[in-house]
Parts: C-alpha cells; structure tokens; sequence
C-alpha cells in the first residue's frame, strides 16, 4: 500500500460540503468515485477537515491508500480528466506511511473574502460576501489585532459544538482592502466549528461601526457566543492550506 | 427624452457578446428586455463598443434615451433586480443630450489575464487563459515596453478588419504577476479588432522564450499579422474602463 497526498482546489457552490453526507453531493463523494474510476480501487479519502456546504479550498488536503502502481505525481493529472471544472487537483505525492492529512496538520489558513459595494457582482456572487455599507478598514484592523495569540474561543464556536478544549492560537490575522475586496486572513493552529466566520463577523461589526474594537478584549473573554458577531455566509470562505 | 448612461460589469461566458446578433443572447438583448420590463419603452442601447463572444466587462458602457420618469440613478438598482447574475448594473446617471458611450469615447482600459500553472483552477476557468510552462514575467515587462506610443498597429489587428486608419496610442502597458496570475493591463486611445489579445499574445512568446524583446521593434515595424503572436482566447479579456 502506498500513500499518497493530494492538494486539492474547490469552488464549494455545487457541493455539500466536503465531507460525505447521506443527502447531496460532496467534493469527497467526487473525488472518491474519480478514484475508483482511475484505479478501481473502492477508495476512502481522509481531508484535512471538513468545510461545509458552499466553503471554497485553494489548498485542502486528504490522504488515501493504494495498490495501484500509478506514480504518486500522476494522481492529480489522471484525476483532472475525471473530475468537474469545479474541483482540481493542484498536486499529488507520495506521503509517509504514517502521514495522515488531518491528524499530522497543525496548522491551517483560511481566507475570508468580502466583497464592499453597494452593486451586485458576476465574478463574486458566491465567492465573496457582499456588504453595501463603506467599510471603515482601519476599524477592522485595529479589531484583528485582538484575536492574536491563545485565547479561549468558546464564545467563537458555533453553539451546540461538542469540543472540551476551546483553547486555540492564531498565528497571523490580517485585514487589507484592494479597491472593492476586503480579504481577512487568519492562520492558526487550529480553528472551532465557525471558529474563523465568526471571527469575520465580529471584525465586520466593527467596520460598520456597530462594535468598537476595544470591546472585544471583553467579548473574548465572555466567552459567551452571543457577545461576538454574527456568522457569515460560507460564500466567503477558503481554507488556503493545511500546515504540517 | 433624457440621456442615460449604465455602467456594467458582465461575466461573458453565458454571451455571444455585448451586440445583438442574429443567433445567440448577447449582453445588450439581455439589458434591452430588462429595460422593456422596466419602462414599457422598446429601447436600443448604446454600447461603447462590442466586446466578443466570452469577453469580460469590468466598466463596459453604454446610452440610451429613455421618456420613463424613472430617476437616473434608481436605473441601476431596479434593472439588477431584472438582471441575471452574471450582468451587473454598477452605476446608472443622466447624461447631457449629446453624451454617446461609442463617439464620445476618447479612450479604454483592457485588462488580460494569464494563469500560470499547470493544473487547472475551478475560480479562473473561463476567466483567465492558463499556461502551464513557467513564464518569464521580466521578458515580459521588457515586451511590454516596446508597444508605448503612438505606431501603425496593421499588424495587430485581425486579417480581413476593414480599418484604413491603423495608427493607435498606448499610453500604459503594465505586466504585473501576483504568485499564479499574471495580469497585462493595457490603456490606450483606441483598439483595433483583437488588438489587445494579439499583444498579449506577442508579449506571451516573450515569457515562453519563443520570442526576444528586441524583435519587437521589428514586428511591429513590419505592419504584418504573420510576424506578431497569436490571438489568446477571449476568456482572458476584461474591459475595464472607457475613457471619457
């Protein structure tokens, strides 16, 4: 058996999300039934995580088990002919017979697009949140700052998530506007369920000036979920890559 | 009669193009039937001028005289709600009587994207034209500087265009990459019919290798279609502003 990593790519639009679910179809479902077609192997991917239904990945990442003697850098061709336009594999390789794409990565990236105008877009709907009102960007900035470091997330996690160990780190939190598009981008060692579309939400609450950000020393350490912002649409999210 | 001027932003894919042709939806019918929704009023809309078939539209133009007592500036919201997605009115105002968005023209902005990579990519698809081989973006940026100014342009404008007068002025011709996504932005006093694919594609030889820089000076000389690059799809094209 060898085991191969794929680095994958995805418009989330058309899917559920990336994990199987008994309704609907999702990247995993895709990209699974592109391997058995490839190899004929009955094949079980294991992502990085799962991101839900409309979440997008410019560097998801899963690992799988094979008998096929195919090359490991051939995997990502061979797959692109099978799969849809909307899901791409930017890169396969030969892994570690331990290597496991969600229990070795201690780290990811996402990216949270919005999109600051008052007009509708044909090249973001779905890929970016619109929001009508001028954001004020330095407010927004000023907010990132607080999340850096450990902190206890409890009040940033979707309610009615299971997980005892709220405690997570962020690396690296950044706001920046080109022209229209407002991109935040957050690495850390590990993120809640909504974790980094909360995190977005209460940024955004500042730059509409509903928040101030130096309320958000207290909203973190409420812990309570209703103090932070709301969640924003999965349109918005990708997870850029998985550290390992 | 008041003299309205819209300013679109369209995903060209789903197009035959901006002008109505005798097969196939193109922008201007699509805009034209919101409009008949909208006023009652069977309008002909002025475009700035025709974008092809898959050609993109950041700041595309157009007029058109209208007796509805509808306020200038409400054209844009109540039209995107007629629109489809992939059309969007960004701004809409009143125009003075003579105002035309083709003959009042002095000027447009075109943007050409290139991705640079060999897998394919679910969010540039249809929005980009992707080489795999890696390109060499400083003899790129020397290409580019041998289109500034003002020259006979005969050589890069499509075989059989009726134009007598070929003589056109680049005021800026920039190539910036930014990691995948190499991005030609051009600015001039007019474009003859593919012009702006035809130099991207000689200054795409430049980052192949398949061309020197200093060969251009010659080519362009030269007055013929032969000696320059070839035509890059339109999926690549973008119309960014129109100069007035």
């Amino acid at each position: 058996m060898v085991n191969i990593k794929l680095t994958i790519e995805y418009d989330g639009r058309n899917y559920c999300g990336w994990q199987v679910q008994p309704n609907g179809l999702s990247v995993q479902n895709v990209i699974e039934d592109a391997l058995l077609s490839l190899t004929g192997e009955k094949i079980r991917i294991n992502g990085s995580g799962r991101t839900d239904s409309g979440v997008h990945a410019l560097g998801q990442t899963a690992t799988f088990k094979t008998l096929s003697g195919i090359p490991p850098e051939s995997f990502s061709k061979a797959l692109n002919h099978l799969l849809p336009i909307d899901i791409s594999i930017i890169s396969s390789c030969k892994a570690g017979e331990d290597f496991h794409a969600r229990f070795s990565a201690n780290g990811k990236h996402y990216r949270y697009l919005i999109y600051n105008r008052e007009s509708r877009s044909p090249f973001y709907d779905g890929r970016a949140y619109r929001v009508s009102k001028r954001l004020d960007i330095e407010a927004m900035k000023k907010a990132s700052e607080y999340f850096l470091g450990t902190h206890d997330f409890k009040g940033f996690m979707a309610t009615g998530s299971q997980v005892e160990d709220t405690l997570r780190s962020i690396f690296e939190l950044s706001v920046k506007r080109d022209k229209e598009l407002i991109e935040l981008s957050v690495k850390g060692n590990g993120f809640l369920y909504n974790m980094v579309r909360i995190i977005a939400g209460t940024i955004l609450e500042c730059g509409l000036g509903k928040l101030d950000p130096t309320e958000l020393k207290g909203i973190i350490a409420s812990g309570k979920r209703e103090s932070a912002g709301p969640t924003l649409p999965a349109a918005g999210l990708y997870l850029v890559e998985v550290y390992y």
